[in-house]
């Protein structure tokens, strides 16, 4: 697999960081690009992440950074081009510190996101972002993306929770900014930048994260909402009733709910008549007020205003569990049905209905298709990803597909949305990103990209393309 | 005024915005610094601003933004250099939008942030930035210096509450970026990049901002403790009780109560005795916890474990504006008494204490003084502010100020705290920056301000002086 450039560099990088090309360095989870790596280098220190960068600066080879590898955008994995440097951050896994009275944890960008929601835990105290793929994904890929999940209605994005970061930058040059502080107005928001730029400006090595506390009272209900207006209003008086307690509020389709009993038939739901649309909500809070109790009051005013037709309170951490069960299997659900096209999109919260509702009108017009629409609606964050009816494969519409994702894309920048709410950009995004993004912002990006990575080595094609 | 470059300016902007250049656009509160203007352009639309921009990138002539002028830093004044045109959002002051049902305001960056805390209040929200200033502090003087105050322990500086902005970037392009978006992973973070560089990449003209709901129960509470090592823990108890529900942690000490009580007498005090060290507590609680039980709750169990020994909870919001009045009025009192020298500092959390303590010493040795230390001690934000001994006025402290300065920040700076919490950099602190900032972080900082800024334009001496 070697070509010039990387049979050079092999002897300048530092002893013993080089790994064996395997295929799992040079795969991605949709299995839409094949990656290629004329290296694989896994450094143990910040210093040798900086040596390996410097050399690849050097010898002009492209380095593609490599966390978990759980992805959905195909910024692992660089199919073309000159042959890269794949830069796996696997040995670099440690929890420097913790700080419980600080409410801070110091870990590096090899650690997984569990490892460090463990190292939390074990103080007491959490490390709120939590994704389904939590026990590979790794915290540099977590940074790096700004990656969501299901509690940034109450503690933010990746970004929110990160208070530093140690990076090498695309010169080789190592940015020792591990700060544990909340207020830090000391010149331009480098930490920010490199916090979503997914590899492209350089490699975080480390960061510094907020713990936060556990609240005293956790609790879980599923309730039945007529329509997305409806589950909105409810988010509204939710978030009235508790004060910004709202740790989840995620949306539900009938049709998951019928994915879910086609593919996993023992998961017990808790609704026999299937509704059209389920509000999964948490809630934390304080000491005092019991959660069965703050539920049980939102649920009676819900139902006396209309919003709410049914409901189960979580009675149990089991059956709580049992709840998020649901939510959380339907990724699984629709893999298992085979999805036509998936689209992580974000919408104004006041646009979300009127846009479900018109998209699916427009996507009935162009194909016989299931919809199955769900996720962070407290967020405005939407799976919106589309199925073939039954009977039919997603090979049926191969001639289609193209012109359904851009159907989707082009209502949601109407309407000022996202088209990566929170998966990122990478190389599957990158032409969209040209098409629709602001024309000063992206020649400022660009700008911003020519300045610190003049030889362009870092993570090619990702966003910029 | 007039030099040639602004001479030849005049005739190419657009009809109507100049203004007459009075004493008020020269000036900075603290009288540090006194500002030069060849011009005053106060543009009515982000169109104009781009046309201003456009001109001076084209003439040569640096620009300095305006807002509501409160800076404390010199961000707002440029004494020396080629002479600028002041260009002041005066003329910007609309609320473009409000979105009660998202929780989004969309506002000029020449409207107050009082008009932007009342527009947020007439439809039931709050937009929960807070400061002493806000009458006269401007939206775009806010974001551009990514202000504090003291709710960012609950929800987060400007930057935090921050979706999208409007800007004109060095070369007269205009970024159309005011989405109204919780998620929204399209590429660089120029929006977080913009907020808190303080004029030098840019000017804000408008954006759109979270607002809150108000909590349900809102509580106040002073609480005498002995030390800040008991203040931080009472803060840990507190944040562990209320789920995060702490909107604000301010500690006052007893020399600022000496110093309110000498400037004003007639300010009722809540303890007779002039404790050595207070807290001022507020937490914002769910519906169904009344706020009197669960700080009582709090007080109970905090005077168990010894960490507070007296405490008032306000009965009604007259009661808990008392007590406010008391935190607030702390600045105009050392204005009163006269500080030989101010410090905006932060440290982490478990620092603080001993670095009080330390501090305090190393400061004694080097002058007979006496010590202010007060601040939002949940941000681990504290103004350490140094004033002369009963007797003795500022002046008698000039051949010493610099050197306790200097001392005070590096003993922060030492500690791994910062020089400039949440005032900014400034013109004031450009050497600091320059001395103490990491350099990796400093040439990043450096060549992206010459990617955006080529001509070098924008605030001149700011940041990186």
């Amino acid at each position: 697999m070697l070509n010039d450039a990387t049979d050079a560099l092999a002897p300048l990088l530092p002893l013993g960081v080089l790994r064996e090309i395997g295929p799992a360095y040079l795969e991605e989870p949709r299995g839409r690009y094949k990656g290629r790596a004329g290296l694989v280098a896994a450094p143990r220190t910040v210093e040798e992440v900086a040596a390996v960068v410097r050399a690849c600066a050097n010898a002009g080879v492209p380095i593609v950074p490599r966390g978990g590898g759980t992805g959905l955008v195909g910024g692992q994995v660089m199919s073309d081009g000159t042959m890269p440097l794949l830069l796996s951050l696997e040995r670099m896994t440690a929890i420097r510190a913790v700080y419980p009275e600080e409410g801070v944890i110091v870990a590096e960008a090899g650690a997984t996101l569990h490892q460090v929601r463990d190292a939390a835990a074990k103080v007491g105290r959490q490390f709120p972002l939590a994704l389904a793929s939590g026990g590979t994904a790794q915290l540099g890929g977590v940074l790096a993306t700004n990656a969501g999940g299901v509690n940034v209605l109450r503690y933010g994005n990746a970004r929110a929770l990160c208070l530093g970061v140690e990076a090498v930058l695309p010169q080789g040059q190592v940015m020792h900014d591990l700060k544990r502080l909340r207020k830090d107005n000391t010149g331009y928001d480098i930490r920010d930048l490199l916090i979503g730029a997914e590899g492209t400006l350089g490699i975080i090595t480390a960061a510094s994260l907020v713990l936060a506390p556990v609240p005293a009272e956790i609790g879980v209900a599923m309730l039945v909402v007529e329509s997305p207006e409806a589950a909105l209003t409810l988010l509204s008086l939710a978030q009235a009733r508790m004060a910004g307690g709202v740790t989840a509020f995620e949306l539900i389709s009938g049709e998951g709910l019928r994915f879910l009993d086609a593919a996993f038939p023992d998961l017990r739901q808790p609704f026999a008549d299937c509704p059209d649309w389920l509000v999964l909500i948490e809630v934390g809070l304080p000491s005092g007020l019991s959660a069965d109790a703050a539920l049980e009051g939102l649920f009676t005013d819900a139902a006396e205003a209309g919003l709410v037709h049914d409901g189960v309170i979580a009675r149990s951490g089991q059956q709580a569990a049992d709840l998020w069960a649901i939510r959380e299997t339907i990724p699984e659900a629709n893999r298992h049905i085979g999805a036509i096209a998936s689209h992580d999109i974000s919408l104004p919260l006041s646009e979300i209905a009127r846009f479900i509702r018109d998209c699916s009108a427009v996507l009935a017009g162009m194909a016989d298709l299931r919809i199955n629409c769900f996720g962070h609606l407290g967020d405005g964050n939407l799976h919106f990803n589309l199925f073939p009816v039954q009977g039919k494969t997603r090979d049926a519409y191969d001639g289609v597909r193209r012109a359904l994702s851009r159907a989707v894309h082009e209502m949601v920048v109407a309407r000022g949305g996202s088209f990566s709410a929170e998966h990122g950009v990478g190389r599957l995004k990158a032409a969209e990103l040209a098409e629709w993004g602001d024309p000063a912002r992206l020649a400022a990006m660009r700008a911003i990209k020519d300045a610190l990575d003049p030889a362009g080595i870092m993570n090619p094609g990702v966003i910029l393309g």
